[in-house]
């Protein structure tokens, strides 16, 4: 992997964006071999619910186990493989293959292998597992055993900051893919900063102030526009303290591979809406009453999540190819809300509808613009220095993973 | 080719389902190589009928001369290389490319050459053939000149088989091509077996016992459910003898790519019909009565075929690419039978094409799950020998195989 | 490139039209370094007026300036890669990327960089251009720098040619694109000879003489069929004399890239239309009376280009693919003709939208004969020197251009 010699201040050349090798390369090192968020509690409540999932070209599939715990196996039959699981979700109380009928339980063990003989070892011939962890009920798989150990101490970090929502009480009110004609690197690098947000995202900068989002945290030297953000802010900080939120800034501790904030909401919203109101007459968790604020969480390489006090919205990127991605948007509600009674799904995920398919075109265009032929790598503000960190970060996994 | 250590018990390694240059390989070494069943003699019933076929991605016609030979060329002029013969079939009584009109006979000798000079040695630029051989009204061909010479072998064998239903005086009733998202090895590994057959084909298992289809032939060591197909099938030998009915088993004789038997059909069926009643009015061949059994025929690489007294289907399978397979099914009957007197489409074709429809379900299901990244090669039961067979057979040809 | 040994006489090995190897090797030796016709005055008549267009996978925009030349830009921001403009065509005082706004003026330099510190050295980042060239109001680029300075030769060779029609003045009545199942070359050796017209192109051959498309200029050896042509044609050059119009046939001059020719028409036809009357009222440049001449030029790699006195009808080819190419076709009549009034759409387009329907299904059935497998070089006619010439001048450019 030519890597030496790429300015950490620019974008990257463009084999990076348009090189399957380099993809194929991507996934091995970074897709298959780190934790990526992939799902919630919400896509499997109840014992026997599963969920089919794919990362590049590998497929496999949550289910919750009897005992309650979420387990991971790759879809497929060990007889001939077949796949063991077809559909996006549903549930079954044991597996058995469509094909010769071959019967596991829900833990992957072997039950029955029709048509062999009498002595064979049923016990050598289990689902072939993944690893889970399950993080404030946020579900992150590793497709490579060992995973990386790093997994308790982001654990350890987040709990406290995702614990007040109680995510494992809610239920998915609305999910959308959209398949993106780019490189996922540029979906994860248009997250990463807001200074496009002022030209882009008239919805997003309703409830959302950019500052937050890549500048506006050093209170040391505040830019004029900054002051009323930063008056909002500790405000914000007094009653978040009383209320026992955490909200402190943790970006990349010790080298670990995410970046939360709470930050106060704009123009008096109290969610991700376009108008001073819950979207959802259910609040969340803990919550008693109306909140201002939002905790956003972002973890690379594959997502960001907003969590407010009547929903939370979780973004799950996956490279489907060189020059093609899924952005999988899951809007989240309390379980016992009611659609049309507690919460209009217009109002709920209109801000970040449209501001996905802004993003969308962005990436797309800049996707385009560096097939060109005449793209050079720009040099990026400092208001985008998170896409910095991203880019330095995704250099180092290139580089420093070992491949089994 | 690294197949060093693969053990034959066991289904392939996922690369020979998934690499392209494996698939290549498979082109090279098997479907422009070896015999290739692709059409049959009611494909071109009358001097002048063609049709035009395709293997892997190889182009060409077969079309009936004027003396009733089945010939083949390439379908493609000697001049700029425009093709001569346009859609699925028809009849020309001549060959005139379209574009400058150069001009050939049906036995592709140049007759014309537009805008050469006098001396042109039109001798010399006849069209470009191919090897055809057709046995029992079945067409074989092959790519490769010469040809391997084991086809005079199996002509021989199947001959007495095959001479019954006279297929030369078949038309087709009905055609359906159906792509399946697979490799086309799992098309042929899903037919080797009837060990789905009880999950899997309500409908075929009408007519049908699955004894015989991989299992049930081992007479001396009946399990009990198989005898009471061992008892119809004791009656109808004595039955098939006073008919002078080959009927025993022929298992790849001789390392000849071909298995074929009679078995007596289920459930007082006497056609492949979910009634025990004709599909067709009009019997074939010598046929002068209902007559409960079937030949059925398999080959390597690429066929299945079902002969019942009162019609044919038959089977080929096309590789389009290494993940993407077409499956052709013809319908067979008396030339002189009626549709809507004779025979109902519906009812002749029902049963196959629910079955055809239930194993595509099942050969996508499984390429799902071998690529799903998580696939072991499994292991084979006794009653899948017949895949085991394929299996073998498909190694040696990929090792043994001289390229030219 | 392995071009050793290939006859000149003969068609190309297949591989030069299925290997995406060589596909790429073309557009690196041949679109990407030679001056291509892309697209002309037409397309962009005042200050402003933008077209997009893609070579290979270049993408780039043609801009009349403030000042009234056409510059060429690489469609792409140099901050992160945003394409610039989007859309086919339109008009822009100014360039602002829309994801960060950063701006630029029509001559390419950057005026804005949001976001970057006020040393930032906006001097260094302009827009990545193109060499661009105006003869006789077509356009031609090359997209590798130092341009071929053989442009100047074939400007003052054409000029004198092409101005009588004043293309400055002129309007695109109509564009059509067709995207054709073959390889690029398929287009143009189709384009280099009318021995198919007869056989394939009934319109066409309404207003055209065969002769003198590849044949017939020969006054040496006249055919008997060319007899007439030859007599038409010596009339017509006493009046184009006192008409002040050439005529003479240039083929390739000193190893230049064009032929052009002027050629009467036939049938007492004034235009390219299917009865003797012009197509469009409002006649071009210095034109006062019907004139029945067609000038025709040619010139490698991509285009064809037929000049009437009151119509222009244009061709470029742009390769998609090894097996896709695009070809586009425009009408252009004088700038304020008006249509319904001096000009119908239909009877102005009729002739070459059938006439390039033809020859789709003409290419698109060699390239599939070429792809058969049996396809084997075929030997070209006198009648086709001219697809000679083309082979000769394409094995030229693929052994001797330099690779940067």
């Amino acid at each position: 992997m030519p890597l030496a010699g790429i300015d950490s201040n620019f974008t990257l050349p463009p084999r990076f964006y348009t090189s399957t090798e380099i993809f194929n390369d991507e996934l091995e090192r970074i897709f298959y071999s780190r934790w990526i968020y992939v799902a919630c509690d919400a896509d499997v409540p109840k014992p026997g619910d599963y969920v089919t999932l794919k990362i590049g070209t590998r497929s496999f599939f949550l289910q919750r186990s009897q005992s309650g715990e979420v387990r991971g196996f790759y879809n497929v039959c060990r007889h001939r493989g077949h796949e063991l699981l077809q559909g996006e979700r549903g549930n079954r109380k044991g597996l058995s293959c469509p094909y010769h009928n071959w019967t596991y339980d829900l833990d992957g063990k072997l039950l029955r292998a029709r048509g062999m003989a009498p002595d064979f070892p049923t016990e050598d011939f289990g689902l072939n597992p993944i690893e889970v962890a399950v993080i404030g009920g946020l579900i992150y798989v590793c497709l490579t055993t060992p995973a990386p150990n790093d997994i308790e101490a982001v654990r350890t970090s987040l709990t406290p900051y995702l614990a007040p929502y109680e995510l494992r009480k809610t239920k998915i009110a609305y999910q959308k893919d959209i398949i993106e004609a780019c490189n996922w690197k540029l979906v994860i690098e248009n997250n990463r900063e807001c200074l496009h947000c002022d030209s882009n995202h008239p919805e997003l900068l309703v409830p959302l102030y950019s500052s937050g989002f890549g500048k506006g945290l050093d209170k040391e030297h505040l830019q004029p526009s900054e002051q009323r953000f930063q008056e909002t802010l500790q405000e914000k900080e007094t009653e978040w303290e009383s209320l026992g939120l955490p909200y402190e800034l943790l970006e990349f501790p010790e080298g670990l591979w995410f970046r939360t904030v709470r930050l106060p909401l704009a123009n008096q919203c109290i969610s991700h809406t376009l108008k001073p109101e819950h979207a959802c007459k259910k609040l969340l968790g803990n919550f008693k009453q109306p909140e201002g604020s939002g905790l956003s969480l972002w973890t690379h390489p594959n997502s960001w999540n907003h969590f407010l006090s009547d929903h939370i919205v979780t973004f799950a990127v996956f490279p489907l190819s060189v020059d093609r991605t899924l952005v999988r948007t899951k809007w989240l509600v309390a379980a016992d809300a009611v659609e049309g009674v507690d919460y209009d799904l217009v109002n709920l995920t209109k801000v970040w509808t449209e501001t996905n398919a802004q993003d969308q075109s962005l990436a797309e265009g800049t996707y385009r613009g560096i097939c060109s032929g005449g793209y050079i790598p720009g040099p990026l503000a400092d208001e985008e220095y998170l896409v910095k960190q991203f880019l330095s970060w995704y250099k180092d996994q290139l580089t420093e993973t070992p491949l089994h």
